[in-house]
């Protein structure tokens, strides 16, 4: 049985965000998956890397974040709650982000669940990054909720492409930098402003989107066989 | 005499970005600026937005942010630690963010800082962005370090162009879009590989770029001209 994680990030039980998050369970669960949950907001999630999360220390003189993470987690010093969330990762299939999209990004609990769980040596070193990274072999995906109009964005909207530009570094140089397989997101446009039935049409819309997961086009990433050793263009 | 906000998100005392910090605020009180701090460690600052951050509820059976956030500075209830970031803010000519690049952007304690800081109605409304948002007349500009060398970024780089491709959220999405006059920022790559002679040069060449900001080119802002009441092209 496939295991799906649901990371959400709002802080609203009746919120238009938790009803996405609530659907794609249930759509996830009806396809054959078990769901496990983060709902960082209802676990009230320390986003915040400092050494308070390293029990040991390498080099206890001068802080280097992720030296300190690989060794910790060897150790078995690493923070609790870290442990607990990598452990998540590890049983599962596929990951899915729920968030309301904050400055082109995702709010800062969920940001710190990056800081801190995607932990070096763990999740990608050196040269185990892209189709290499700790999550290759997984799953990911998200959904998010915007103010801003679907015209807003692409090459000719004033803000320029979303997906693939604004949000680069959470498809790409995130999900994508950790080796997941990162499936196109279901962006939910212009939520604040529409009615209800809208937002129920939306949320059949995520409901279909989910329950036909692998035939969605994927988020490129870069091909490291392009590159050497040092990461030279080949 | 000018003002310079430094926005600081690392640690650490003895960190590369705290020294970084550290010669921006000689070198600009050099220049004849004011300084004032944020320093975000320091202070605890809290980057998890939610309901606490409000004193009083425009709409009490349902929780609206934006909305909120704009209800609540006017009536004086916005949370106290969000007042005295606005106001410096306010009182500042030049905003300057320090950290350590992760996942592509800042720290968790920073973007909770654009969370709750940068609120709606006085950074950023409907038509109100870019050219026309509450930082407008200010400067913003960033340092900051990453593992990464530069020739790994950039057309022809694996994770393809840094700042104008990855970082387009933070530059464009966040600093530009709430109308500041946004300044390329000074990229310190591969620190963590670096023995102490290159640090220290690299420090320099912080204090040099620092001298001379307003001749440092600017990250290009959607001109609001080109484009109608509903955001069309023109």
């Amino acid at each position: 049985m496939p295991t799906a994680l649901l990371v959400h990030a709002h802080s609203e039980s009746d919120s238009f965000v938790t009803a996405m998050r609530d659907r794609i369970a249930q759509t996830l669960a009806g396809q054959g998956y078990a769901i496990t949950h983060s709902d960082l907001y209802a676990m009230n999630f320390n986003p915040v890397l400092s050494p308070a999360d390293f029990g040991q220390r390498s080099t206890p003189d001068h802080l280097v974040y992720a030296l300190e993470q690989r060794h910790n987690f060897e150790s078995g010093t690493l923070a609790a709650d870290i442990v607990t969330e990598i452990e998540k990762i590890r049983a599962a299939d596929l990951i899915v982000l729920t968030f309301p999209l904050f400055w082109f990004s995702v709010p800062a609990i969920l940001k710190g669940w990056f800081d801190r769980v995607f932990i070096s040596g763990t999740f990608y070193g050196g040269k185990t990054i892209y189709g290499r990274g700790g999550m290759a072999g997984k799953k990911a995906c998200a959904a998010f909720s915007l103010g801003g109009r679907e015209d807003m964005f692409g090459e000719r909207g004033i803000h320029g492409p979303l997906v693939h530009g604004m949000m680069r570094h959470l498809f790409q140089g995130t999900l994508g930098y950790i080796g997941a397989d990162v499936i196109e997101p279901f962006v939910a446009h212009n939520v604040p402003y529409q009615p209800l039935e809208v937002r129920s049409r939306c949320l059949d819309e995520l409901a279909e989107y989910f329950s036909d997961l692998d035939n969605h086009p994927r988020i490129p990433i870069p091909d490291l066989d392009k590159f050497g050793p040092r990461f030279e263009p080949l």
